[in-house]
């Protein structure tokens, strides 16, 4: 696909990407989700390094993305559930790649 | 992949990744690149809306995690050219799965 370097609109789709899964938490949140549904502690113990106030805040972008849902159940006191929607695991392949690219970079850069 | 959600390690591996390719542009400029060498201006026009300072910044970025190369030609004035290499080239599948997201997520969310 490289090969069509450069082509605009190739860069528009790209660029779209981007921008929905900008910063460095929106995928890592997913990934923890991918697991199954989750509470909000447990996706903050599972992502290392966010804070409550980011966590609350991406979730929320998250949610207008449609790429999670965000359910309350009627229980007292009542209880906030995350899960991931078919269109956040659509990105499924995009974290594989994430993933094995992660794993060559450190041994390009690091050696091991 | 997505199976094994929530696996520190992986979600290690992914925010190497994310880390190292930070921010909205640095994947849009391999992109340029991915059609050939190129120049400073040239990169500039390939992509829509980036600054001078925010692409200087950016190239000396992804050429210390070696993903792209500068070199300057002994001409008068000196001429100064950026080229990808091959460990930036190992980013065409992430690319590739990041365009079609991208076109999925826009028909997903406006439906064109």
């Amino acid at each position: 696909m490289l090969s069509k370097g450069g082509c605009p609109k190739t860069m528009l789709s790209i660029r779209d990407a981007l921008e929905t899964l900008e910063g460095k938490w929106k995928l890592l949140i997913l990934f923890s989700l991918s697991e199954g549904p989750k509470r909000f502690k447990q996706i903050s113990r599972d992502v290392p390094g966010i804070t409550d106030k980011t966590l609350s805040k991406e979730l929320k972008r998250l949610e207008t993305h449609q790429l999670i849902l965000r359910e309350v159940f009627n229980t007292f006191p009542p209880t906030v559930q995350y899960s991931i929607t078919a269109h956040g695991m659509s990105l499924e392949k995009l974290l594989d790649e994430l993933h094995y690219w992660g794993l060559l970079h450190r041994k390009e850069i690091i050696g091991k």
